[in-house]
């Protein structure tokens, strides 16, 4: 079996493409660290993940430098997350400048070194948060330039399956494939139980809704958000 | 003015590349801490050059991880680096997998978040190493991934240059513009003394020779490389 990376943020749509990934590919699974305000939850996450995943190789990289560059809601304490406004197509001040592009980087400096063919992101353009750097021509711009920026011999491929997923389709396929979803987390702003009302919350409880599906982690409030 | 980024490593091409910028634009400068063994000479360019230049916005970013990730005699010790060969057009130990790409996407996002219009980098495919990462191509794939990956509203450039000069002619252009190439810093093994040896001090000990000039930092030794 060939290697790739598989981006584990511990986030359900980072499992949800591991559990993929590992039907066709010996996984390596990176996490990144990226000064979030939730960084201890989510590496609660991804080695709870690992674990059930039996996933031996594993990185965790500190890039804390984001936090020096700011610009998000994510990284500058000093910006407070707003609550969600799924209708509201602007793109929300969680956007960490150009994140997705510094993460694949380090996940192409990784697959070079071990020799893995392919990496694993867990984007989606449908119900995401408008996010310039989820989008399908973002990655395949990015794959050409792999091409150019590596070795001859190295031959990485990005591999996005569930971009065109909607949250809905997400939870119900996870649901079909066994993944542990109480072992993920979602939320942006607390590291306990999760506030129900960012950004990330609302898609995640939406996305159960739309599945009729109940959501197996806590929160302190659930609105109805359909 | 418009301002721009200037990725200034603190070696002979990225001032070169900073007094070509500063001719244009407004200049922030942007340092990489990645682990390399020349790190606290390096560093000690940087702040020379900016003060020289009257720098003010500057941003030293560590990506260590880079020593997590390995694969390079300049970010694993274990590794040796190797004795320069000018004629081998082998890609060289020192060859640091995807650096130029981990080193962009922060540039990008520091950008992003600050107005910058362009990112200068001193990158040189002629008498470079054979680094797949210093190419015109891989720079313009790099922008256009850029197109995709920021918000709609973000235009960032690459200006490269110095990509299609010689050593030489690198030496000549510095000198005509009264870069102080004594605060400059290339080689890669030492902190006090330039070996004279590796490939980095070789290529541009080779650009003095060819440019019929000397180079004002002291060598270990200086063989003749015409």
């Amino acid at each position: 079996m060939e290697k790739s990376i598989v981006l584990l943020s511990g986030g359900m749509d980072s499992v949800l493409t591991l559990a993929i990934a590992k039907q066709s590919f010996e996984v390596a699974a990176l996490h990144i660290n990226y000064g979030q305000i939730t960084e201890d939850k989510e590496l609660w996450a991804f080695n709870k993940l690992c674990d059930y995943y039996e996933v031996a190789q594993r990185l965790i990289v500190d890039i804390k430098y984001l936090t020096q560059i700011g610009g998000s809601s994510l990284t500058d304490k000093t910006i407070s997350i707003n609550d969600a406004n799924l209708s509201n197509q602007d793109i929300p001040n969680t956007y960490v400048p150009f994140r997705n592009a510094n993460i694949l980087a380090i996940a192409t400096s990784w697959a070079e070194v071990i020799g893995a063919k392919g990496i694993f992101i867990g984007a989606n353009q449908l119900d995401s948060s408008g996010y310039p750097d989820t989008r399908l021509n973002f990655f395949e711009a990015f794959e050409k330039m792999i091409d150019y920026g590596t070795k001859p011999e190295t031959k990485i491929r990005i591999y996005t399956p569930i971009i065109n997923m909607t949250k809905k389709e997400i939870v119900q396929t996870a649901t079909n494939l066994n993944v542990p979803l109480e072992y993920t987390w979602s939320c942006y702003r607390n590291n306990d139980i999760a506030c129900g009302t960012c950004d990330s919350c609302a898609l995640r409880l939406r996305g159960f809704e739309e599945a009729n599906l109940t959501d197996p982690i806590d929160y302190l409030i659930r609105p109805n958000y359909l």
